[in-house]
């Protein structure tokens, strides 16, 4: 590390232990702001300078929301972290013999190591609905959505037949999970309130929204009632869902179902599945399925002491999540705590005590006024439901600025039905 | 066109005149929305679907302002207005014989063209400057000059020598119109205030904010109290001005000024000039220097009947505008306004009115409580003139939500001395 060219009195012990954490989501930032103040020399890495707030990628998608409210600087957070140091690079390599990490800006030695790079889309290797579909998995591919949606209807206007227009207009979700529902719930809005102010020349009762789930259920992890719920909903709002229904070739217009059903669109978003986020380096044997990295019950990777992994890419067995815990913020954040005082406790001479999920519940929200919501100790659905969706996901999001410009984009939406970030923003390549 | 494929009531008198109008600025944008509701079939083509406020270009450049802030989706500024519809689409040629527009997506047939296509960055064929330095006449061109900051800071951290840090950190904007002016303003606060949180490792009283300018005084447009305010404002917020400074060379690394000084930075910022966006099939003895276009008093290119030029690419001589009206979003709007409602007069068989611009005066902010405001009757500076600038550009604003927006960005950044839209959001190439 170049260290000897820098200035500040950040991190000028160099007797406490070296940290290096991997990735700046919900795992790795938590843990680096609950290590602010101790007894370490942190680097956190990743690839953005933001942190980004998942939960909302779909109101990004749907010109809800701007990229810029749901990212958050990570330097800002780590303003009075006199002990952490942000790097912006792209990890290249493990060198877990040496205790190093090799970087697009040079390599970084650990006592400690914490990888928290998270998921990606999992498109079980079909290259070809690789290629053609969108995936929603960063801020960069929700504007990139964006940006298709528009010219899609840019397109329809000019379609030189009826077919072609159906195509552009028509928009296929595939994968019935939170982010597939809450996505397909927007889009039926969309269609319904604000693109036929903005395109009357299109017929929107020939836009057709389908949602295709390979299981016979929508939102798997959730209550029946919830389910139950969703499905409900969404056919209200006339989003054509297709329950049990696996996609098979996507060509960029033609979407093939198996069975031999066919629904033509130039827009297939796929949000079916994700994988672990490995890093070239991490020993093969410590990978299962899906790519995630299994774990001991301190999050410390099998047959190492200075390895540890949280987050998405965590494969924990523990109790009731006898096949892992969910990949969600929750697992994510409380991993993160417990780690955080793990790493102390090693540091002090102390065992470092097991992880426990407490599970807090899981929700959707589906449209207007909709939402499902299963607590441990309640469900519920309707306006209930969408309302404690709303102040949920606006505590949870980092900055009061932020949550304040959220709030009043909601407000808005609810009050007006516009969502008027419809702009095609594209950026010339970099120099 | 495509007509017989749209579904919409819109546009079906086909008797009426059509006006096709290209660019979305303040021009153009203005005058389809006051030829809405009126008996004209009007096209509005833009390459951009939002219009775009160029005044705070500078804000988004130096992290102020989110992009969506100061962009407004040119659709929903036409909801109601029945015989205006837009394209998005590149204009490839003008065929003037044929009174017809080709574009990317089709030629359009006029009776009236209005060219509102303004103007561009001009580097005075100097392809060495070009190809190194950041304009900024668009809301892309502004976000990239923001990503290249914060990519510079975050290469700082790791330069090798002392003398490629200082390069990477040191900033030359050359231009000291009220473009350069605002962003080395803006620059010096970020400077100040916000970098030295986000990267407490580097040192910034190292870093030099230096403003070029040719001529031998600041805002040579406006009075010469305004001038004299804006200089000593700059040099106590620390940024170096250099009058009588013409730049030379510029190889992405060293600024050569003409008499031998050098300057070592990795960001120029080039705001020196402007040129007329000249579309091909435009007569060549129509176009003046600087690209701009010659008119006559109502706004009509010589020798034509049905081709009328507005806003920065018009030049018009009128009264004590003897070499042309400022190239400012004032004349642009009172332009569109008198062709408004001559087009009107003239499809009624009355005589056009020659166009006088009614100069309302004009101010540059250099940063907090500093700004320099001249009024036909009163000149004033500092944080008067400050609270006057932030109104009046308020209130230009297109779109109440924008406006709350940008007030709260504001309110925030004067209370907390921070501007917290420090992301680097790089797109990937469209598919």
């Amino acid at each position: 590390m170049p260290e000897a060219f820098f200035m500040s009195s950040k991190l000028q012990d160099q007797t406490s232990p070296r940290v290096v954490i991997l990735g700046a989501g919900f795992a790795g930032l938590r843990l680096a702001r609950k290590l602010a103040k101790k007894d370490f020399d942190v680097t956190l890495i990743d690839r953005n300078n933001f942190h980004q707030f998942q939960p909302l990628f779909y109101q990004v998608a749907t010109a809800g929301l701007a990229p810029s409210s749901i990212s958050f600087p990570v330097l800002k957070v780590l303003h009075k972290a006199d002990n952490v140091r942000f790097r912006l690079a792209e990890v290249e390599e493990l060198k877990l013999d040496s205790n190093s990490v090799k970087t697009s800006i040079g390599a970084f030695e650990f006592d400690y190591l914490v990888i928290a790079t998270g998921a990606d889309t999992n498109y079980f290797n079909n290259e070809e609905i690789q290629r053609n579909s969108f995936p929603m998995k960063s801020v960069q591919e929700s504007l990139q959505l964006r940006n298709r949606i528009l010219e899609c209807m840019e397109d329809a206007l000019i379609a030189p037949t009826e077919a072609e227009r159906e195509a552009l207009m028509n928009i296929v979700v595939v994968g019935g999970g939170p982010t597939g529902t809450e996505v397909s719930g927007a889009l039926a809005e969309m269609r319904d309130y604000v693109l036929p102010l903005d395109y009357p020349e299109l017929d929107f009762s020939r836009m057709g929204i389908h949602l295709l789930e390979g299981s016979p259920r929508l939102l798997g992890g959730m209550s029946d009632k919830a389910s139950e719920n969703s499905l409900r909903s969404l056919e209200d709002m006339g989003v054509q869902v297709h329950l049990s229904s696996i996609v098979e070739r996507y060509d960029g217009e033609r979407v093939i179902v198996k069975g031999g059903e066919e629904i033509r669109s130039k827009t297939l978003i796929w949000a079916a599945g994700v994988k672990g986020n490995v890093l070239p380096g991490l020993p093969q044997d410590k990978i299962i399925a899906n790519a995630r990295v299994k774990v001991d019950e301190v999050n410390r990777m099998q047959d190492s002491d200075s390895v540890f992994v949280i987050g998405d890419l965590a494969y924990m067995e523990e109790g009731k999540f006898e096949r892992g815990h969910p990949q969600v913020a929750q697992v994510a954040i409380q991993q993160a705590d417990k780690l955080a005082k793990n790493l102390i406790a090693i540091n002090r001479g102390n065992s470092p005590s097991a992880f426990h999920y407490n599970d807090l519940g899981s929700m959707a929200t589906i449209g207007r006024n909709r939402a499902v919501v299963d607590l441990p100790w309640i469900k519920f659905h309707g306006f209930p439901a969408w309302m404690f969706w709303l102040f949920v996901h606006l505590m949870a999001i980092l900055g009061v600025k932020n949550r304040l410009f959220i709030f009043i984009e909601w407000m808005w939406r609810y009050f007006t039905y516009d969502q008027s970030l419809r702009i095609l923003i594209k950026q010339k390549p970099p120099r």
